[in-house]
């Protein structure tokens, strides 16, 4: 068998070798039109600020390397430039000679990824960008002359390459057209993100737009012109199904390739895997892009057992994904309200602060993490989480529950490694159970940042049960402040009418509710307390 | 309604302010022998070692913010003496006062906890302990004066006092009668421990006993004498079940109090929590000892529940749990491999030694991780992890994919948060699944560290599969050396019969076997490498 995989990088060749594992005999033949096979593309932002010193870090394996241990073919700088797929041929330029030969396959594997968006605008062609180590050995050379910079695009790899100019001390600014930063993230768990990235430095402009790129500077929408030595195109990628689209292949509304469960594309022996591919979502099961490496790194040994025979089928996607964010991580699973919203789902939701370890032990920081609910099964829909450390943990946790079928009140049950340095003796997946749990039986009943306005306007006594002291510092305007430990005594200063409980996190909040409701009050606890409707606000405030 | 709560720390804490945010009307007495309800018990072992600074920050709360706050009737320095179940009261002594007197109830609730065990020997009294407050501060005062220390049992708690003690400066041995520590690991797991122990300078003494204390030194079983200011007895827990015991309460064979999956005693309105309580093993359904923390919370919450009339029920225990060690941290769920031999249960067993994030991002370190598959279900059955950062994030995970049902080979497919800087592309717990599901279809074999000398007795040739600068470094006896990467070309060099093939963790040898496998040979792969032979086996080398 003679099995040909375009592109060298996560998903080509993770398919490649585990083809190799499984079938010695097979010709395995990659074509990489870049000048690297198997590099760290998730590691590039981190050697252009340095965090990664060597650039021989970032590549993980050469074509000899692949030829002696796995037998493998491997062309670099050879470009597949038209695929038959009647006759099973590809087409290819071997860039250096310009020669072009055609090369027969018994089976096929696109694995061709995306490509960086770089909207029309003048002066486009001057912006980077950085997806490969041609890329990352462009802009590394470019760095070390600029004083000032400009990201289009606060997205993963925006935010990721902001943090790493500002290591390499250059005055950064990011532009980003929504409301808030990491668009995948809802609006008050990107606040903090947008909060942390101004605090060392970063200038983000959000609700903005880059309109024109000049020599030194950029001009944003409101004509306002920022200096930018150096510009980095981050507003996203498609995918790159500019050859399959051209041999007749199915394509996506996406643009991407569209396969089915064992990564068959349109037509027989062509598979396609990794960013070029669109997959099925884990909630509606709609065909969705998720160009995310550790779903390219499947799908790429996953394609190999296919064409090996093996009786496997790809899963639906859920996108994990996280970032580091100078000290702050933010991650997410599942889907956002904001995507539940716009298809017309129902959800509940449930904000949490928890520290991250015991509050006893030295280094306990708070972390936000958000929920997302079915409220018909229970089932959880999606999560995310901003914090320090823990938060890639409590992401993990949760999207390994989600992938198990666990209702979010069974959260309750999950036995977690607790010693103090490591989490709590509840939690704060645990927490989310409870929380979970006390909205699904009806023992609490909350409402949201946003709900606040309607509350009043309905009615709703505002009480601040946190201390006077926090109450002095900054409250929702119009509230009054009775500290959750006089609240059972001075109830009845609250005049009658449904109250509005709040305090800073949610949880003093939830026992003020339980105690208002067993005292006969019409009472809800604001979800997530002050500290949810400030991270939320936050930007607006600005 | 009147609720009686013996003992006032986790399970007892749990259920008294989860029961008032159920039933704002019910009286509530919470009764502890101590001076203190509701301390950091987790955390005293790092107030002794100064990790923890203050004091106070044991104190979580106090009958007085408990009354505030909760309407609780907290009396501390009370004991109860007696139960009644049919009268439906306790007899209590005001420890301060000698007085007594009977207090009635309609539900009690038996939260006591556990006793370390102290075997009888000579000078045993000389021996502290480590379970509340009261010993906190003797065993605080004690260390200021001391020079060297002996630490009887090298468990959980064992372990993180020889820390602290070594962080005072004192010289400290460790004694432990088992052949290893941390007993409720498997062996090689443990390994890496007691070697990080030794390092950090703590004498570990295996498969000795102390036989004797005296006033500054203690004896061991060999009849060696060892250095001994301050004695810590540490060699485990058992059930403070004697008040139910007298009481008439059932009691199971490991001493801890029967309960019902809804914490109900054999006595009508008696429920009990915690340590003090037989737990059902997930694994078994059989009763089974879990004195841990987080159990203790998670059933003090729902007995209040039960009581309240909820619709709850305990899930089965798995004993997730975790200890850190100097700059290890060792962590297991569910049951080992010497417990599922002992019940004589079949499994699947895999070691892996993957680094805890990308190689390619700095300070990437290997974590030591063991799998146990039941081989009919492709269920897990049990984990265990030792190494540094990332060891309670794959525990944790771990556990969920437990609790969630989920089979070994399908942790393939879980999305995990993938930046270098928190993982790798394919997580360590899907590189889990991905040998599991190897070793389900039969696709690899392996062999265990202990099984190499029946492998050589039947005929294996032993391939060392490492680079001639590894194979020089050490190896195993009679192994013959040749590198992965000129394996295809010298295969033939190997004479006929069956192979045991090696490398460093496990994963070079993998796609060795499958080469050879593949090349008509009958090989094996020695499963986890030559490092977990080399932890498994570096106690007895000593």
């Amino acid at each position: 068998m003679k099995v040909v995989i375009v592109g060298g990088v996560a998903g080509g060749m993770s398919a490649a070798t585990r083809l190799r594992r499984l079938m010695e005999s097979a010709e395995i033949i990659v074509v990489e039109r870049g000048d690297h096979v198997s590099f760290a593309n998730c590691g590039l932002p981190y050697y252009v600020g340095g965090v990664i010193p060597k650039r021989e870090s970032l590549l993980l394996q050469t074509p000899e390397s692949l030829a002696a241990r796995f037998r493998l073919d491997v062309r670099v700088r050879h470009e597949v430039l038209a695929l038959d797929p009647e006759g099973r041929t590809v087409t290819v330029r071997e860039l250096d000679s310009g020669r072009e030969y055609v090369e027969s396959f018994d089976e096929l594997v696109l694995s061709t990824g995306a490509v960086v968006i770089a909207p029309p605008m003048p002066g486009v062609e001057r912006a980077l960008v950085l997806r490969d180590v041609a890329d990352v050995d462009r802009l590394t050379a470019a760095v070390a002359d600029v004083r000032s910079a400009v990201v289009v695009g606060a997205g993963f790899i925006g935010v990721e390459m902001a943090e790493n100019l500002v290591r390499r001390g250059i005055s950064t600014t990011v532009v980003e057209r929504a409301l808030q930063v990491l668009s995948p993230l809802d609006v008050e768990m990107a606040g903090p993100v947008a909060a942390e990235m101004r605090q060392h430095g970063v200038q983000v402009e959000l609700d903005a737009e880059v309109t024109r790129i000049d020599a030194h500077t950029v001009t944003l929408s409101d004509q306002r012109v920022v200096p930018a030595e150096l510009v980095i195109m981050a507003i996203g990628v498609r995918p790159e199904s500019a050859l399959a689209r051209d041999a007749g292949l199915e394509i996506g509304s996406g643009s991407g390739i569209v396969v089915d469960g064992r990564l068959r594309t349109s037509a027989p022996h062509i598979y396609a895997v990794g960013d070029v591919v669109e997959k099925r979502d884990a909630v509606t099961g709609h065909a969705t892009l998720v160009p995310l490496a550790n779903a390219a790194n499947r799908q790429g040994r996953l394609v190999a057992d296919v064409i090996a025979g093996l009786p496997v089928t790809d899963p639906p996607a859920r996108g994990t994904a996280i970032v580091g964010v100078f000290d702050l991580t933010a991650a997410m699973t599942g889907w956002s309200e904001k995507r539940l919203r716009a298809a017309g789902r129902p959800f509940r939701v449930l904000h949490s602060h928890p520290l991250a370890h015991a509050g006893y032990y030295p280094g306990a920081h708070a972390i936000s993490v958000k929920l997302l609910v079915d409220p018909d099964t229970d089932l959880i829909l999606g999560a995310q989480a901003v914090g320090g450390d823990g938060v890639d943990k409590r992401i993990d946790v949760l999207a390994t529950a989600m992938a198990g079928g666990l209702p979010a009140s069974r959260l309750i049950d999950l036995e977690l490694a607790y010693a103090p340095q490591f989490g709590s003796a509840k939690d704060p997946v645990n927490m989310l159970g409870y929380m979970a749990d006390n909205l699904r039986t009806g023992a609490i009943r909350t409402v949201q940042w946003h709900e606040i306005d309607e509350a009043i306007a309905m009615g709703s006594h505002l009480v601040d049960v946190r201390s006077p002291e926090e109450f002095a510092a900054g409250s929702i305007p119009g509230a009054c402040n009775i500290p959750l430990d006089e609240l059972r005594d001075r109830a009845s200063e609250i005049v009658d009418g449904p109250i509005l409980v709040f305090c800073q996190v949610g949880q003093r909040g939830n026992t003020a509710t339980r105690l208002l409701t067993q005292l006969g009050r019409d009472a809800v606890n604001l979800d997530g307390g002050y500290r949810t409707l400030r991270d939320a606000t936050a930007d607006q405030a600005r």
